[in-house]
């Protein structure tokens, strides 16, 4: 499908729950800041005709609609971005780019390997009919982890040895908060794993540029039972709450990745670590606009992490916005990715992450569940003694 | 050996280098502060001659001595605290307590499991006649970690689910720091998992009042060269730069750890954090006076983790020191080891941690190294594209 | 005027330039989050035809006008939020409110006091038929400082003593940073004081619910020329690089306020720390989803203080927005002003600030104008010694 | 007097209460760290025959005494430390100068100015006859303040334009904590203005190498009775809780110093920042290893403050003590003082801070004091408006 650069894209939204809002909001406001080809935010899909009609007004749509096929079947449609539940998305995505639409999808990339795989396959095909297509792994838009990507890139850390990285958060502490969708592994696909311990890990790629070798992992699900619908009913959990993840990379590398729903009093903390011969880089999400950057190479006396408010005209992304100190937020991610996917889109290239790469991580995903499946790696120890101070004889 | 509380205790300390320093300062300090049972610094043991007399005056011994079984065979002495290397510990502890000195080890407790645990039955012999002995995790006497122990006891974190340790340093972050003892298996038994995560792995036990049922690792050496003696001549590196390990611990938790002399940055962090469904803690060695306590209990409008400053006497061992926010260092946590167990000697009651905690520990870094060699928990992955940009069609 | 609640409010903004960008994405984005009366993007007003046509295309609005008298005569404008320059204000507030347009202005009120008690009276007069008026002191609007004031309302301070504020940047650090209209008096009013400092002041207000009985202040230009548009030449700096003030409040607190344009490495750091018999705040701009609380109604051993991620739904405005952790930014303020300014206007209320509460800081400022040429207050010494090591006799 | 370089110097101390402990624990522990003459811990004086035996022993004093003329009597004295309260430091130190005695004397240097002028005297009349003499501002031997002086000195901030300390603490904040001779002016002279802000100011000068030419100040005592030693009985608090300070000085640079004994929460927080053309500095000692430094001469996309941990042997006094990362406390900076003032003793040099540098400060004080008493700087506000909003009419 080829685009005339004076007709505008039509834009339709698949979903309109915490993704469809977060993704509405950068397609209402990205042209406001940054200079993109032009589109028009034409329609929003949903399943209740009265929410999503709605949340089409609310959220700057023309128009709303209830059958995604209606949509791709329309010609005024050029870009499909696909915000609803991880088992709809290879139906929607390959039928999307088999009638041309460029799309967007959030990741997961789909919720089995099996599913990934053929969307990557159609995702090919359409690529060679430029037709584009890409996975939303909005972090990497964060313009601090931006910026650690581009000092990595210039070599600013030598030769990088290890990677700390972990995504806590705390929703689940309470044993009481009840059974969901997202707790039951045939509609989740996984845990904390898939949800977050994803992002970790293409972070951990796109930073350093690199690729997985080598996958150990290991999964606990800490409350096992939680409150169905059925008043004193209990569910059972069949996704983890925390995953624990060792990775070998081509360089030479070495990544751990922690990733837990009951971190209590960890919120949305996202952070990594890593460690080079010349210098280092750490970053917490709680935090996206500092970047704490040590240089090795500067004399001992003066060395330390610095905090960089990765918020000056100079950093990736950040010009376009408010004068140095002004500070972004979490949902500006997702303005700069719609930037760059309809920036590549114009320029007729291919924008990343691809579906290669979401399937990628579903790969890595995929290696840690068998890992830590076969606990292969676990001795086991006799009882001992603790910690507990013996009386005196 | 029973000792009159008339006489003051006679202490001798072999060793004389980093830890003899450590050592020493806290014995010649810890009257000053703390209302101790007498003692005198009679002797500090050195092999050579004249440094070790110049290291006595300095370090407030009134004699020295270059043969430790000399000392032993004094009846003046009754303490002996073992500061010499690891591969010593065996022969001068059981030597000791047989001969009815109470005896303070330095960790590791011995080189090799073999030699540890000869020197706990040898001091669960001597225990039974009264003679003591412990091991110097001084970690320990941290106040905010002894704070930590003690809220974690009264249930304020209720059941603690995951920790995450770290102990980070970055002394041979430069791949051109020349070869030591340290970096050889046969004289330092193992790098950073020994030298390091072993402080990790005992703050855990310590911490949580809990024990390990079963252990996995990963040891890497990034730097498998170094500069030997003769100019140009590289020696091979026998020792890891970093572990990661992952514990099950009976109550249900499970702990990771990971442990680097190669952390870029990081000059001696240990970290830990711990959450519970109640609650969580957070800690950093290098800002030893700080703990960080998130009580899930109150409102979730005004939670969050309070910096407690452990600098009040309300607070383990600070009623001894300086008014409250007059920070302490870390050598102030050998004083308060030394402290412990001259009062449980003082009491007729065993210290802790015992050699048996000092041979639990070894267990499981035995384990790790098991883990780490059987590599069984690795799934490979075929070579995949990277994260780069794949470029337009 | 009145207006049927079935009619949408027909807004009209003056001025695009950084606060007219600000405004802007708060009127496009305002609807979309929050619950607010229906109301139209009608008409942006600037100078330039070509300029303000292009701003209002990429803003949201229907239309733009190079004047705004025209658009104050229109039937279908309601709303007029005027983001020109100070010197502007008067002219245009009066006639807005005058016409029976409800009125949104930037701050300061006005560049003299003269004017700005003009508009207050108009806007006393206006208030009496109906039609509302504010000023644009966004901070109000931080979700941790509106939780603030709601802690010290409900007493959490007990009796708060002392208040210690400060809004620190450094865009003037270089002296070779040109000469603008923002550094002459004329155009400007005063520097750092009026520009931030007014900020620091309106937040201690707002927090406390206190008024200002006595002023005392100081104020410094420490780069006095800086180059002018004609190479080589410079020109006189004619207002203030940084200012100190201390400030009696009718409650018996102290608050001291220190702005400053020269504080190299801070880049948008308004501080607060408020001090209480019962408890404490601190908070910083930079890291504006943050509060940090002291209650010292808890036991000693465990005070300290606490870092609230101000990103529950449970704090004020974040219901609206995303999940716990996902924090927002700085241009989220001028969102919350818009909803609390079309919320009052809807139910009859007067928004606060009101413009008494703009002129009540300027009165403020001008003390502190009036105390700093004074200078009655400095003790001056005679020369002395300095530190300087003194050498042996 | 001139002391053979063979004989070691002879150590008194006056007092043995909270400085007295820490004085006692930096001439304990010097010489095990740093290379100084030789000296020896005398005799510790004090008023309680009992009481200060026992603290002779416990601290490492040969013996005690209850009268400090005796001591100065003794050939074997060579220097005299004096740790008594501040009314008697007059009387003591002119006798041991004039017995030829050298003297470190605590802060402040006396209570009056007038008392301080006849020391200051007695020590430039000493010094020609080569006894030296010190006033004890120990956090001149911070090595993080150190440091950072240092890199002032070198111009790594360029044009230091303003400085902004605090020194906040909170013991007072309790209503109810009773009466002290500290709150009574005739036996503390000052409150939290001699008591604290004293180093401050010090600090300030030390750190630009600067000197004082203006003074503004305000004082406040917020809880103006408190209870006596008598049931039910309130006495006059006669001293200020909390001051504020205002200097030019000789450079040009101005900085503002708040102290407050009733800041909730802040145990010892002495905060330190120092901006300048070309970077800045910040410092806190409730972390004194920390020195926090931003370097603008650093292109603009990888500035920010890197915290320095100022621990490494590189770092002033450091090389004396342990490994980098293992951090030291507050009481180092005692024996850090000591070191210096053995050392210049060893030299024939005039160590500082000179007892001419502890009349300057005391100079400043009195400054502030009249400023104070003045108001003359306050301008009266009319009662007006609080925040509170306005009913809708």
């Amino acid at each position: 499908m080829t685009t005339s650069s004076n007709t505008p894209l039509g834009v339709a939204a698949i979903g309109y729950a915490f993704m469809g809002k977060a993704h509405s909001n950068a397609w209402r406001n990205v042209a406001s800041f940054f200079d993109v080809p032009a589109f028009e935010q034409k329609v929003l899909v949903g399943r209740d005709a009265d929410a999503v009609s709605e949340a089409a007004a609310k959220y700057g749509w023309a128009e709303s609609a209830t059958d995604w096929r209606s949509v791709i079947e329309r010609d005024d449609i050029h870009i499909v971005d696909i915000c609803a539940p991880g088992w709809m998305h290879a139906e929607i995505a390959t039928a999307a780019l088999e009638a041309g639409k460029h799309v967007l999808v959030e990741k997961p990339l789909a919720n089995t390997l099996g599913e990934a795989e053929l969307m990557t396959a159609a995702a090919a095909k359409a690529r060679a009919r430029g037709v584009q297509s890409m996975i939303g792994f909005n972090y990497r838009r964060v313009p601090a982890l931006a910026l650690a990507r581009e000092l990595i890139a210039e070599g600013r850390l030598g030769t990088v040895r290890h990677v700390r990285a972990a995504y806590l958060q705390d929703w689940l502490t309470d044993a009481e908060s009840p059974m969901t969708w997202r707790l039951r592994k045939e509609t989740a696909g996984s845990g904390a794993l898939g949800d977050i311990a994803s992002h970790a890990i293409d972070q951990i790629l796109y930073l350093l540029d690199d690729s997985v070798t080598e996958v150990s992992g290991r999964l606990q699900t800490f409350v096992d039972q939680r409150p169905g619908p059925t008043a004193g009913a209990l569910e059972d959990v069949t996704v983890d709450d925390a995953a624990w993840v060792n990775l070998s990379l081509a360089s030479g590398a070495i990544a751990s990745v922690e990733a837990s729903r009951v971190a209590t009093g960890q919120k949305n903390s996202l952070r990594i670590e890593i460690y080079g011969s010349l210098g280092s880089l750490t970053f917490d999400l709680e935090n996206l606009n500092e970047l704490y950057f040590m240089d090795a190479t500067v004399p001992v006396r003066e060395q330390g992490f610095r905090r960089i408010l990765v918020n000056e005209p100079e950093h990736p992304y950040l010009g376009a916005w408010w004068p140095q100190g002004h500070i972004i937020g979490w949902e500006h991610t997702f303005t700069h990715q719609i930037r760059d996917f309809l920036t590549a889109i114009a320029a007729g290239e291919s924008p990343s992450p691809s579906f290669e790469e979401g399937l990628n991580v579903q790969y890595i995903l995929a290696a840690v569940e068998e890992s830590a499946a076969a606990k292969s790696s676990l001795i086991q120890l006799p009882a001992r003694a603790t910690s507990t101070v013996i009386e005196g004889a």
